[in-house]
């Protein structure tokens, strides 16, 4: 059977690495970038002049673009009835759900996904998050998961944007985190790699954490299987604070999160875990 | 060969759960607890009624009590001359080192301890940090490791307790960006557990990052095998703050870590990663 063939919108790093998956793996792919150099610097695929007529060009549109404004630049002048359009372009789970709603009242089903890569892992690792049309997923998955593997996350298509945030938001705190203990050995004779490897260890080893959270949230009941409670905890930052005093390292990373735990121990709950802290971020 | 025989002074929980584990494995344990019902209730040890007795009856006297000040409180009357002292207390680097001072200059050798395990732990996994008298350590280690794993980190006595709030100080940035990221998803029709899942993976994939952070800090160059460089990854904080404010979720978790992104960016270092921002936390 001939493989699916494609039309693709925006040959960035991104976009670029997408494209020589597919075609590696024999698809037909129509590309189109704002800059047409790039476009015709990759070999194998058919290019065009304007987005309007790569889209004409086959049934499934992949955009990759800049940001959500220029997805509806792009695909201003096109006709997309009859149109299966799928948007990689970074954007907010409300942006999601407001281009969902525009390219569907032009005729098109939608689909929304949120890549959890970078363009060296393409063809490699990593997955994209999808959401929106699930008939639009089913019936080019195979096409889709050729570059990355897939996760399909809900009708809502604003929700892979949402997980997609929500992950890199989390690896961000993780980041800080990280950050702050190297800052605490920097000064002393510590080896940064085998301080790099403990670290690991130790964060990893922290993992069922997040599981006990979700079974805390699904209950209701944010003390179950508490071991370290708030309380303690609490009182254990104490140590983390004063330890960042002594090595000269400032605690604007942590102050945050340990304000929140005291604040929800002293609205009383000194015997949950941490899990209410999250309570105290909803606004 | 008979089990070494160890003083253990202090019978809180964790004191408790490395006191049975020992006493499982024959090794004779005299016990001392600042409240004696404690000690009374420890089937199989020896218990006497003052710290300074328990502290006559073995050469390896190993400390699990409240806060540093306790320490000294308990061994004040003790002699500690010939003594190998433990101290699993809680503490910063400097009490630490201050602490191997005070016992050292009191005839006994020292080794600080970093327990990085809650009670239930004990006996099955967790370890904990040593730091001091490696001699110290080298002749009892078969005895220490009984309870929990051991690892051995430098002479400085200061260093257990660096590496162990380095650990806990990772956790709670990675704990806080787990927060938000449950937040984000806690108003929509979200699973807590199916996302919990994603959640790990994502997370554990990520832990390359402090091997490249490692490599940074040992090569001075903060943009060696950088793919999303500084510049990228400050604008793509622009769509996390916006979808916490489409969520409702207060970003106080995140900005203090993009304020610093932004202020090393703004610095002239945007083909870094964001290892930088580890200087900038150095005072």
């Amino acid at each position: 059977m001939a493989q699916e063939a494609l039309t693709l919108l925006g040959l960035g790093d991104m976009g670029t690495a997408l494209a020589r998956t597919w075609l590696a793996a024999g698809h037909p792919v129509t590309a189109w970038n704002r800059t047409p150099a790039r476009a015709a610097r990759l070999t194998g695929a058919t290019t065009f002049p304007t987005a309007a007529e790569a889209v004409a060009a086959n049934r499934l549109v992949v955009a990759c673009l800049l940001d959500d404004a220029s997805v509806r630049e792009t695909l201003r002048d096109a006709d997309l009835d009859g149109k299966d359009v799928v948007n990689l372009t970074t954007s907010t789970p409300d942006q999601a759900r407001e281009l969902a709603k525009w390219v569907e009242d032009r005729g098109a089903r939608f689909l929304a996904g949120g890549i959890m890569a970078v363009p060296p892992m393409i063809g490699n690792s990593g997955y994209v998050f999808y959401s929106g049309s699930e008939a639009l997923f089913a019936e080019h998955e195979a096409t889709l998961a050729v570059p990355v593997g897939t996760k399909y996350v809900g009708a809502d298509a604003g929700f892979a944007a949402l997980h997609d945030v929500a992950l890199l938001s989390a690896m961000s705190g993780a980041f800080a985190g990280i950050s702050h203990a190297f800052a605490l050995v920097r000064r002393e004779d510590v080896r940064p790699s085998d301080f790099a490897e403990l670290l690991v260890g130790w964060l990893t080893a922290m993992m069922p954490y997040v599981h006990g959270v979700a079974e805390h949230l699904e209950s209701g009941d944010y003390t179950k299987g508490v071991v370290s409670n708030l309380a303690m905890q609490v009182a254990g930052n104490a140590t983390l604070l004063r330890t960042a005093e002594e090595q000269g390292v400032s605690p604007e990373l942590l102050t945050p999160y340990m304000n929140l735990m005291a604040q929800r121990l002293a609205d009383g709950h000194g015997t949950e875990g941490t899990t209410g802290v999250i309570d105290l971020l909803l606004r």
